[in-house]
């Protein structure tokens, strides 16, 4: 398979489409950027590595964070987290209250924002720095140094809070919250303002392309808990298309509502694309385009 | 209708149940109170007034406040505030979070504790202190200056506030705080704490059942205001029991976690029981109880 | 009062809006109304009568004969019916089936159509004939022998009936439907296509208006019962508007998709209004305005 | 990979268990199955074939069967029958009608029952005879022809099958319904009631390890599809518990309440295992720890 060959076609294809979608309005920071930005990297868990358009341009990881702190807590803890928050798809829009207080105060799973702050608290507590100790483990994954917040962004994340505030007192008010919910939320905004490219996220996520394996071949977790983070993502990692995701693309994945998503081709290598407009479910319309045409000609869907 | 005797049986029939029901426990300071209280008062239009048991004792009036804020801010602009807050029974919990996102931050009526939280928001921004416009109108109201909050009551609520601060970042993510939100919870908190006898309560409604003339001859607002009032303490004033309420009592009423219920006779006078312990719906056991009994014995139910 | 008067200055100023709102259309026998015609008529329990414009032209009473089953099933055999049935406001559409799942099968008020279904089915069990009780019943209280069913309109509600059989099979699969399902359907079609006049309406109400005393002197149920009905009326009786109306109207009152809304005044009598338009929640456009214009100038809300 | 022995070793180690979890029960036909049968069989895409146990006694697959008619609809028409029905979990249990309502009558995906009678719908309106369409593809791929349909559990599903009609009659109050509701939901209890051992499935299943290739070498519908067919497997295939069931097993599986779960391992094979009990999202308790112990040791998870 000529990788180089078909990533450049794909994006040459989709190019003239750049710009498609919505891009993210809910905080300045995020609706200033440039809506024709295009980017998207390949990483081998052989070293193999192929990059086209803005692969090199930093955005907003946003909720593609949430991944590596379930990874850590995950690696810190093993499975304790799964008596605070569930696995389950969850049938409704990513910062919905409404099945929070269903099910009691325990989120359906780790990637709608409700669990992504379970998770941050617990990462916090087991860290002591939840923001700092998920910055370092991205800058030794991506090999990138340079991997940092922006300031900017959380700062507006924190002024445009109130729905994810809201999410953080109702789980406290259920007992599902161990630090302060104000500590927890400026963990959380920060963490979601991490700045990366396509290169960076592709090298990132091949610990878990690799079972477990981190880049300088130590082992953060098992293979089992990689493939169980690979099926977290397959199932919830698309907010509320994660069926017509795995339907039409067929692998783990996780997306931002900053354009981008990685996806985890296991055994091979990441995929990861970023393009700043969204569709209604808050996936990047050119993302999920990608992803579709690089499964369809590879055949290397899961399924 | 010799309403002495009446209200002096029925106390008697009901003291041997009193300590009936659950008395509310999410904060401290609401349990400690004696669960065998238990007083009743009538105030009549026509100055007439009959006291009962522990009628002179004041406790925490809870949520009973709500009736009092939402009069004071229709009082001085009429109608503007259903733009932010509806007349509908909720058909869920008092604080519950689903229906407020169903009708996307809009709460369905000034009694469940986000649509109070939008009165006290509103009555902050109009008054510069909400809970000192409440306090000195009850004050006046029940001719008893000794009206005052419980700072241990608030202090305790907004240490166990974390629902409350759900409730008012999520109305804040859909635009529908004026004020900020740790200043219109602290404010709702101090209302809530409010303590008065039921004797105090029974005065402070009649300009309910005068149809808005207060206690001085002056008007407070229109008949139709007035009465519009009780009609949404029919349909709303006892949580997610409010048609059976309606059912068993017919008069409109609101009842507060401390264990009070101040019911309104249209034209005849108010009625106010205490007694701690709570049904499941969060309502007085006795209170309804003695309610229940007045209405029948003397055919006073608005129906 | 000159009720004569009152009626007759609201008819003429009301009648340049006949055809405003939107004419129920789920049934081509309903949307075949013309949606201009307008009528009303006051019954009082004194004997008075005033009618204005269509008020003798019969309609199809729909949901208004839901009062009617509720009555006859409490008059056989008291409250049993309530552990069949709840009495709170939904807080949701009429028909809805969310509602019914939550509370697994238990209708939140005989009003809304689940519930409605469970009255009919007691009412067919308890008399053989539900239909026959019912019409048989208004013939004697209206006064009017030609009171009968609408067999076109019937035959449509049941070839467009899918809802109202989707929520007699899940109150079967709940244990809460007694005859077969197909035959309480029947019932209910026929009930709901009865024809009568605003006069005929008005004057088939006053029985609760005279809390429990029939058209012949004798008694239907108790004082208690009647005020009861009454209640629910007030809380349930306008779908999910039943807090708006209360709010503006403030009189228990039932409304039908036929344009039809018969309201209650206690120890006074009975006010029918016919106007096919309605609003988005099901209530007579022009009937909402009439019973709020009308309690304004009398002060007759019960409140 | 000695499949022989692991299958065996699997076997032994949980026949102790056999007889855990709840028996289905809502249909006599099912509720009489003795609890302790226990088989399970792998059939390869190479030819190759391991059972043990009750692996040849034919038992109900009652919700295995969407899998097959699924497919039928597929590859006759394609895609088209994604405009009746979704591809996303239900975050809800599989017999709700609650999400229904919330989507218009779009059931959430073909594998709840509302979707399945969509499907059923659509198959017997492309069919003429959905069962015997379903039936005879089962016998050709299982190479069994003595597979066929229960007439007993069939009966009884219809006379306990008030939820199922209450959602086909929703649907049609949607528009959702091409066929009459009674033949729809006649054809739904039939293809219910296939009697089908685990070697019978295990070979049927193969079309979808082989990308499409059914048991005679001709192509039931593309790579493509089968892979989606897969997919939705794996996000929707075992009910309310599918995010926990990819994290634990990681293979596109469906499960029936008689006991079955069906499971694919692209380009591999299929296995099925039988075991009447249940756990309370309705998957068979033994059916999940045969998956989960046979992924952990051969590392065939898809992820």
């Amino acid at each position: 398979m000529d990788l180089h060959a078909l990533l450049d076609r794909i994006y040459r294809e989709l190019l003239p489409s750049a710009g498609s979608g919505k891009v993210a309005d809910y905080i300045p920071a995020l609706a200033a950027v440039d809506p024709r930005r295009f980017g998207l990297a390949y990483a081998g868990v052989d070293g193999a590595y192929v990059g086209a358009g803005d692969c090199l341009e930093p955005f907003s990881i946003q909720s593609i964070s949430k991944i590596f702190s379930l990874s850590l807590v995950l690696a810190r803890e093993g499975e304790a987290i799964w008596a605070r928050v569930g696995r389950e798809p969850s049938g409704t829009a990513f910062n919905s209250l409404v099945q929070l207080e269903q099910e009691r105060g325990i989120p359906r799973n780790p990637f709608i924002n409700a669990g992504a702050l379970v998770v941050t608290d617990r990462l916090h507590a087991l860290s002591g720095a939840a923001r700092e100790a998920l910055r370092d483990f991205l800058r030794t994954e991506s090999g990138n140094p340079g991997v940092d917040f922006d300031a900017g962004v959380a700062a507006s994340e924190a002024e445009h809070g109130h729905r994810n505030a809201a999410l953080a007192h109702f789980l406290a008010a259920y007992g599902n919250m161990e630090c302060p919910v104000e500590q927890v939320l400026e963990q959380y905004f920060w963490q979601c303002s991490l700045r990366m490219s396509c290169a960076d996220l592709a090298r990132a996520g091949l610990f878990l392309a690799r079972h477990g394996l981190r880049a300088d071949g130590t082992r953060l977790f098992s293979a089992s808990e990689a493939k169980r983070v690979n099926a977290v993502m397959l199932t919830c990692g698309t907010y509320d298309a994660a069926g017509e995701f795995a339907y039409r693309v067929g692998l783990p994945s996780k997306s931002g509502v900053g354009g981008g998503i990685l996806a985890v081709l296991p055994n091979r290598g990441c995929l990861c694309v970023w393009s700043p407009g969204l569709d209604p479910k808050g996936n990047s319309v050119l993302g999920v385009e990608v992803l579709d045409r690089f499964t369809t000609a590879t055949g290397w869907s899961v399924f």
